[in-house]
């Protein structure tokens, strides 16, 4: 017979799908909602239900948007001649926080990982080029610029080739350049903690000061 | 301007709000209901809104029970001539988990912690008193132990102090004892690493063997 009663039970077993909770934080947040004032645990049912209703894939970028066209693909603002692709929405955010671009974006939908099962079929490889074309014909320089943004590991590094490789004629065209974020050391880093990997790609892509 | 949708910064302000989770657990744990197929964000919704309208507190021992009276404090195997003081219904999963205990339980609803601004009168003080003396009622032997489980720190030990004080009559006439958790070094500890009180605590318990 278990103790607690069958409803905390459910809250408990689906805050325990979300990625790094384990049953003990699982039950610690559900307890946080038993023990906080009534309201809390409702506003944040009502939040869930308000977002699975109102949130759509952008048809462009494919970020998630409230809108068919979200407020960056629609801004004006905004360059089109370079589109960085990106495996999630968070790593938009991430972008845009540090406002360091100013182009468009391209969410893939992960990365090409045999291990986990994930082919190229999987991800969102036919919609880039569509967008790529699409970005093309708008530009009067007919020249654009894909920025691969994938993660800097085994699986990101496969995309970026894999990206690399199906644009393939337009760079010999001429009108697309495929690039991929540098690679090296991270500010504040201390070069005696640096992997091997880090500091040859730091060795590599090392500049003349 | 915001590079997410409202609905979905709502979700993260929410999630944020639990203990221990920060804004970026908080994004992560949103965006797990974004990508995961439509239902996951529906189904903790339901949960939530089933378990706030079903969840009371048992009105003997003040566990979250979804009857009036829970199904420990209702069970007809437990002994009555034990009751464990803790803090939170967590730790009565915590002791029922490990089936070491077969009295009844009082959910205290906290410590007492000026720091926090948590006084005798936040407590369940009045409703403990009042469920002893129902069980000394009921017991042939009009001997009652309270085992008291707080934690072992600064509030816990404050708020064992209290219930102690609180029940010197029925201490002096016999009719209760007030006990402690034993404290010392946890199973498997490794002594080099013990601290200052927990290894005084374990001399001044040592027994012989």
């Amino acid at each position: 017979m278990s103790v607690l009663p069958k409803s905390v039970e459910n809250v408990i077993a689906q805050f325990s799908k979300l990625p790094g909770v384990g049953p003990k934080s699982a039950a610690r947040m559900t307890y946080h909602y038993l023990r906080s004032p009534n309201g809390d645990a409702t506003n944040l049912a009502n939040a869930l239900i308000d977002m699975d209703e109102n949130i759509c894939f952008c048809t462009k970028c494919y970020n998630v948007s409230d809108k068919e066209v979200c407020s960056l693909c629609d801004s004006l603002l905004r360059k089109n001649s370079k589109i960085c692709v990106v495996e999630e929405p968070l790593d938009v955010v991430a972008f845009e926080n540090s406002a360091v671009y100013e182009g468009f974006y391209f969410v893939l939908g992960g990365v090409i990982s045999p291990a986990e099962g994930i082919g190229a079929e999987d991800l969102r490889f036919k919609q880039l080029k569509e967008r790529c074309n699409e970005l093309l014909k708008e530009l009067e320089s007919k020249r654009l610029e894909v920025i691969v943004a994938t993660n800097p590991n085994l699986e990101g590094e496969a995309t970026a080739s894999y990206i690399h490789d199906m644009f393939e004629k337009y760079i010999k065209e001429g009108t697309m350049v495929v690039s991929r974020l540098a690679m090296g050391l991270p500010t504040g880093a201390d070069l005696e903690y640096a992997d091997r990997l880090t500091l040859k790609r730091a060795l590599e892509g090392r500049r003349s000061i």
